[in-house]
């Protein structure tokens, strides 16, 4: 894609009404754009980051046999009555809506009773499970304060998944499944090295619910780690949790981190409070067991902006990059460049050519604010010499390559 | 796809409360789960429809330079208000919230007003127009009845683009070349033979609109057609039109059919309401020109049904179809039909297996009702031949077809 088609432009300008590094980054970078507090669009540049972690999640989601499947927004009041999370006094943050002759509505923040109260038709004997369903979709969640940009937004996209078993023990062989596949998600979006699974903190359901929370100044929770990163400890479970790891509170170290995955074993909760039944192979009546399994896509994209991004701007981790390459053509270069660009989409490169008609050090630090792994300059004086001026965006090292060493640099773009 | 792997089911029994046949055969087929009147579960074999039809539209989107970009559902009153679309009593489909201090929100049935304010920040000179942009989006509509299934919901997907143009003359220039974009959407959706443009009947836009109507027996629409079907009209138009058309209303015959695209020129209308101006190549404030335009991917969905249906079930065109086989193992060959499952996969041919105990009447009326293009039939009395029984669903001919032949008339299914 060329930077003159974006319709979007870059800004120096960091929004007055933004605290945080994300929104501000990806606001001036033209991956967003601000509705209001915790409500962003998302515009070409940044749709196809969403899309890229989209497709890593299902397809490790499809791996384990889950089923994508897109659920309704909309929700009746009697689906989560009988659970209790329909008053705004056990759920504080449901958007409330009516139809016309007055009915109330909510609108999803999450889906498990919705999820139950479909299966209900669906699943009746021992043989009809185990299933497991996910999708991916906008959730309205009605967020007292929403200063965190896209990390904690009102409007925000995740993928939930909802499996559901005939016992307990199905239930926690596959709750480990989808804790690998998890797992399998951040080493492929690139956080792997720096994101833990732990015990949930606090709530009802602590010991059946597990927490994954990567490294990053920006989150809201702590975690108490060891030196080689094998041991990583909720701040409130921390006492618990030493003596049962027999570790010394010394040898952890507290760092800042954000929560970028959450699951929880329901058990058969949901099925008592809502009287679904199964048979068994006895033909007795049985509940069903049910875990749920989150992980922000939105949120997702604010961590990883806030885990790398350094003074000049954003820096994608290849895998989510909207376009692997950013190409620059500085002087008068526009046929070696426009022959690049060419040969790069060939080869399967995803490329954002900047194609404007600007000084380069504008070129430039449009290049380390949009964040694109790799940067290829074309200029007059390796022209000659049919060498590229290359940089990778993470390091400051900038060096000739000729086309076939670029291109080795350079490996085919996932997600095109 | 194996059939025992879906937690979908087929039902006999129409759903009492549904009076669309579209909704009756998506319900009882699986492709659907009601939540309520005109909010609708899509399961993963829904959803693998909507999908082809998303990306049908979004190739041909993409072909006339529009860029595909998410915008919000929640929705600040202050946009809409300046062009008097925020009070029911000027748009009566409005699902309205609050946040939780009390500010009003709504949920967007539509997005001109959200687009132009975005642009509002990006486009400020000629050299920024034009722009096209679009999105699939699940817009909500507090529609008072909500009767005719997938066609006519209260949450339902819509790809809706807005191009913003400088000039009347771009603006016309454009819109023809959606209008053709359109033709090409309805061609690859199967519907072209039957679909037609015609002069939007009523409202406050109809010399500036323009419908796309499908020959449909459920349609809420009248067109008036010729024996060539090169003249279309639509009826509250129908004086008008004849004269100026110079045709004789005994050549054309009334025809039920349905809209399936809406296109609008609301030319300067939104710029001049909302006060938002570009500066032309002489430093000249001026407006800018906005056309929108819609398909409904549910509804086409809905259509699509309630076109091809027979008293069978559901008949998907190729480009559509979940999957372009329904392959039914009869007898005892579950070994010759998981070949035959395997080969048709590797060769790119989509493929639902009816792998279930069940027996063949029972395996035939779920092919039918499911409506695959290509039913394939592995049964005792043709494995020693080795030829298959082969079926198309639109067609009543079941004939034995070697594996070659097999092959060479399943072509690899679209959209896989």
């Amino acid at each position: 894609m060329r930077v003159s088609e974006l319709f979007t432009r870059t800004s120096k300008t960091v929004p007055a009404d933004e605290v945080a590094k994300n929104a501000q980054l990806l606001i001036r970078a033209g991956y967003v754009y601000k509705v209001m507090a915790g409500v962003y669009a998302y515009t070409p540049l940044g749709l196809r980051v969403l899309e890229n972690i989209k497709q890593i999640v299902r397809e490790e989601m499809n791996l384990i046999g889950g089923q994508e499947l897109v659920m309704t927004s909309l929700q009746r009041p009697d689906t989560w009555e009988v659970t209790n999370r329909w008053s705004d006094d056990t759920v504080d943050v449901w958007f409330k809506t009516a139809l016309q002759d007055g009915t109330e509505l909510g609108l999803a923040w999450s889906h498990e009773e919705a999820i139950m109260e479909m299966m209900k038709q669906f699943v009746k004997s021992y043989k009809d499970l185990p299933t497991s369903v996910y999708q991916f979709q906008t959730k309205l969640r009605n967020e007292l304060r929403a200063k965190s940009g896209i990390m904690r937004g009102r409007e925000f996209v995740m993928k939930d998944m909802y499996s559901l078993h005939a016992t307990q023990e199905d239930m926690d062989e596959y709750y480990d499944k989808v804790i690998q596949a998890y797992k399998r998600i951040y080493d492929r979006l690139g956080v792997g090295d720096e994101t833990f699974v732990t015990f949930a903190s606090g709530g009802a359901f602590t010991k059946f619910s597990h927490e994954f929370q990567t490294i990053c100044d920006a989150g809201e929770d702590v975690l108490y780690i060891n030196s080689d990163k094998t041991i990583a400890v909720n701040e409130e479970v921390l006492e618990d949790a030493t003596k049962e790891l027999n570790v010394k509170k010394s040898e952890l170290s507290p760092v800042k981190t954000a929560e970028v995955g959450n699951i929880f074993k329901f058990g058969t909760e949901k099925s008592d409070s809502m009287g679904i039944r199964y048979t068994d192979a006895e033909g007795k009546q049985q509940p069903i067991y049910l875990a749920s399994y989150g992980v922000g896509v939105t949120r997702m994209m604010g961590v990883i902006v806030e885990k790398y991004a350094d003074d000049a701007g954003i820096v994608w981790p290849e895998q989510v990059a909207p376009f692997s390459v950013y190409l620059v053509g500085i002087g008068d270069t526009a046929r070696e460049a426009e022959e690049l660009y060419d040969k790069l989409q060939s080869e399967g490169v995803s490329v954002l050519y900047d194609d404007r008609d600007e000084r380069p050090g504008t070129k430039f630090a449009d290049a380390d604010l949009l964040g694109m792994p790799h940067r290829v300059v074309v200029s007059p004086k390796l022209v000659a010499s049919k060498e590229y001026e290359y940089k990778a965006r993470a390091q400051s090292a900038v060096s000739a390559l000729t086309q076939e060493a670029l291109f080795a640099t350079l490996k085919p773009a996932q997600g095109e």
